[in-house]
């Protein structure tokens, strides 16, 4: 049985260390998230996750959903309680204002708990992530109204949230979508249509379901601009702000699906049902992308999630398990062979992991760190360049954190030989589950087009030009420094790459935009290659200063791990540039046909 | 549903105009294999592949197997028609002697049909698969009187074979075995043991199942010096031939695994089963690795099938999901959007797919016919240098074939965005089947430290001397062909890699053999890219001088595709290299407990 440590310690160290959380006191909030609320935060969210979350993910894979005649969906034993737990524990309000019943604490610890909960169990984790999607879809453009109406019950936890984009011949292109809303004349429309792979669209965790829909208003324009937002409530609420009459949407079946199984993914059937324009009409998927930055960040995490917990349990496989000798002279003379941990190539592969794993986490706290800012500051030009940050690392965090917690999961998988193709051992799981990760919330194609499509060239490459300074003014910072030398070559050399391929685009693609499209998944992989690298090189300069004080196993252990990712990982920058470089002509070379 | 097309024609190409199959006539059997013969053949194995294979695929992975309260075990509805036809047609013994009822063809054309057989239904092609390569070990160590008594039914599939080689404590290091075998007296053993992980161990398709089985002799050494290898069917055989009493070896349970459902893995408990010596006591390693490097060749054709089928699915799905417009203007401005192959990223992915697809077919033949080669020429030298490639190319085309064949199923999964996670659509279960080819017959660092730790040293480095000295004579001869130039100076480039990762490993690994280790997988990816790379420049060879007779589409696609490959997948040579110069300081340095 596979079991979850969140990584409580690496979080803090990541926050007060690296990041100097405490130098941003002046954002609104942060001033309440002292280091021991900060602790005492994460141990609590630490504790669920360990105790609750994490003993229910291998039920709800082998147990699934269930659908019932009546379209009814019972999750699978054991979700309600630990749903619960989860509500009542306060975290679905973590970040979410007062007024509503939440928090108010800042977005970065709630990113941080979102991490502990996603590699717990990603399916029930889901269910309050979706919740927390639609919140701040609602917060951003709902009316007034309609924020004091459903905000309050869905911090509580009482009612949960959903997305309904997806219909069947419409995914990642929304112009095409068909559902209708038919004004009724009192405020409200009528929505007619099928919308498909809703997850978590239809549950008994809670009261009400708030489904948060794109649709076409009658006579509406075609296309992406034609789209508008509603709020659709599975069950109407009064005025009194209890549960009334049920709406006309229902849950016609439930996919089969590779993995998160604990999850339901629905096809909503909309028979007219009731539903209330949340913005302006014609303006939904503006609206819509509030829910979906906020989400794919929070997919991003969800491959970190995946891969930590897959980490963790090949290391702990490969301690115990003993096979073979080590190259170098019998380490466990005493018993029948070395435990696997002695090998070269399993150590390769463990390294590999975590050297993702702890760049990963930085740079997802270091981005929820800019949402904070962007959110909660006073300073405008603080809040433009927080503003960018996230921009231009949306895409990097949801593309580069899934493909890599995928593959990462994958390898883990294969430390356990045979024994990880078996569903007992659960590492079979942890690779299905976070399959889904590369392709929900648009897939990392999409991500990658986003990339070099809309935030590279946005405001003449203003976000992109400030990373690539502020890198190379670390690198300026640091490069006389001895114990930073490892990390400083090795990233200016990354950094070279980056604003080659930069520099590339530049001149390659605005006249010939299919080598953007070529390029794009390079690039992205490219930029997150250098992002984590910069998030090593600022991982190393924090655990020398400890190091500096007090010599500590954890910190000399960060600085082997940083070490491993710039001489063996980074390096992969040079083939990326030599791709985006080929441009386009091979690969748009063959009609159709000739596939 | 997914369907498969087997790739007759690029097999043809491959023999015929790139490997020039007619030149070895002179090797026994290769004269009966004409051209027109090979043809008959590849439609024949084509046809049930495509119609009798292929549409079982997803019954399989949703049926399942069925073990009874009396250890039988039944497979999937339409198995043992299918199996039937599959043994009906010969096809078992293609390339075995006559006088055991098979039909001598070469090894290379049964390769092709394995290749077919495996991108059609993975699970299934195993039955026959297994049978094969036991058929081999008692073909090279069997008596003559066990070859009479077992390899005519095995031939006519009537009889199917295991292997039984891991316990539950003891995969990869075979020397922990303890399944023991006690003389009887009469020349026969008992054997009794717990074998766990054996494909195809029990099922209700033939009427004897043959069990080849390591155990230690009572007394025998410790470790692997003490293994001998066991012929033990499920049902005695009576001096006849006919099937007699019960043997007691039966199936415990069936393993719960992530994919190939359709193929009984079972836990095989032997009480007492009467079996007999295969070769020399103690000797049994040597026997099993027989069987070990023919089932290692076909696993690595097993990565190729797959990653194929998944490629022709999603081909056929990009041409026909509408979603996006080009990026240089509509392609079909009659239709709501454009099939999504207008795309580049997706092409991208399509490309690299087929680019694999296309030099790992070539890859596998060319062994394939070195196989044939060290089996059945009459001269010593010839022999000598075909068991040489062999050697060295068996843990790449493991290795590298099936870590790529299951990435691109996964990349193939991706074109579909969330139909690609439903099960319905069957990419599902290509990802899921494919990756257990990278975990069996030796997990795939396993195939790295084969290749580097006896491979690459064995006769003072004459395999890889030779490889190094056949790609640079390749690249001599052809760098002044105008239309050979973009394959030439590629490759030049990553067989410069290639030698210095070789150079490197001579200077530095034997002094320190954990930088073997560290950089094993990176060093046999490497030597997979060079090898697939000279495998293009060669098909781009065979496809100019077509070209020049007469124009023809498949040719200028080959060109193409080829180039993708020089430009954009074998450059990843340069950061394999980088990672082995890493060595393995880094990778060793922290203790087991600091992980």
């Amino acid at each position: 049985m596979p079991t979850y440590k969140a990584p409580v310690e690496d979080v803090l160290f990541l926050l007060n260390d690296v990041f100097g959380f405490h130098r941003y006191d002046n954002l609104r909030g942060f001033s309440d998230a002292s280091p021991d609320v900060m602790e005492a935060v994460l141990n609590e969210g630490a504790k669920l996750a360990e105790t609750v979350l994490a003993p229910l993910n291998a039920v709800g894979d082998r147990e699934g959903c269930t659908r019932h005649p009546d379209g009814s969906v019972t999750t699978p034993k054991g979700f309600k309680a630990a749903y619960d737990a989860y509500a009542g524990g306060g975290w679905m309000g973590l970040s979410m204002p007062e007024e509503y019943g939440g928090q108010a604490l800042p977005h970065t610890l709630n990113t941080a708990i979102q991490e502990f909960a996603s590699g717990a169990n990603l399916a029930l984790g889901m269910y309050p992530g979706l919740t927390q999607g639609a919140m701040a879809a609602l917060l951003v453009h709902g009316s007034e109204e309609q924020k004091a109406l459903y905000l309050p019950k869905m911090v509580e936890g009482a009612w949960t949230g959903t997305m309904n984009l997806t219909e069947p011949h419409c995914g990642t292109d929304l112009g095409l979508l068909k559902t209708k809303a038919v004004p009724n004349g009192d405020g409200s429309y009528s929505l007619t249509g099928t919308k498909i792979f809703i997850s978590a669209g239809e549950h008994d965790l809670s009261e009400n379901i708030i489904h948060l829909v794109i649709a076409r208003i009658e006579g509406a324009p075609a296309g992406t601009k034609g789209i508008s937002l509603f709020v659709v409530p599975k069950f109407l609420v009064n005025d009194d702000g209890s549960v009334g009459a049920r709406n006309p949407v229902s849950c016609g079946s439930l996919e089969h699906k590779m993995g998160i199984h604990g999850n339901s993914t629905c096809v909503m059937n909309y028979d007219g049902a009731k539903g209330w324009l949340i913005g302006q009409e014609n303006r939904g998927l503006n609206a819509m992308f509030v829910m979906m930055n906020e989400a794919r960040l929070a997919v991003g995490v969800q491959g970190l999630g995946q891969s930590e917990v897959a980490y963790q349990n090949a290391v702990a496989y490969a301690r115990d398990r003993l096979q073979g000798r080590a190259l170098t002279g019998a380490k466990a003379p005493e018993k029948a062979a070395d435990p696997i941990i002695v090998h070269p190539d399993v150590r390769r592969t463990l390294m590999g992991i975590r050297a993702f794993n702890e760049a990963a986490r930085a740079l997802v706290l270091w981005t929820a760190l800019q949402a904070d800012i962007g959110h909660r500051s006073d300073d405008e030009k603080q809040r433009q360049a927080a503003d960018d940050h996230m921009g231009l690392m949306t895409p990097v965090v949801k593309g580069v954190l899934t493909d890599k917690g995928f593959a990462n999961a994958v390898e883990a998988q294969q430390m356990f030989g045979g024994h990880g193709y078996i569903e007992e051992w659960g590492m079979s799981q942890f690779v299905r589950d976070a399959r889904i990760a590369m392709i929900y919330e648009g897939a990392n194609g999409i991500q990658a087009m986003d990339l070099i499509g809309r935030k590279l060239p946005k405001d003449g490459g203003r976000a992109m030009m400030s990373f690539l300074g502020e890198v190379q003014t670390f690198i300026k910072d640091h490069g006389e420094d001895d114990g930073m030398k490892p990390f400083v070559a090795p990233l200016q050399a990354g950094l070279n790459d980056l604003q080659g391929a930069t520099m590339w685009f530049m001149q390659n693609a605005f006249s010939k935009p299919d080598n953007a499209g070529a390029g794009a998944t390079d690039y992205m992989h490219l930029l997150g290659l250098v992002a984590m690298g910069y998030m090593w090189a600022r991982i190393a300069k924090a655990a020398l200063a400890r190091q500096a004080e007090t010599a500590s196993e954890a910190m000399a252990a960060k600085l082997v791990v940083g070490r491993f990712y710039m001489e063996r990982m980074l390096p992969e920058t040079a083939t990326r540039l030599v791709r985006i470089k080929a441009g386009s002509e091979t690969t748009m070379a063959l009609s159709a046909e000739a596939f």
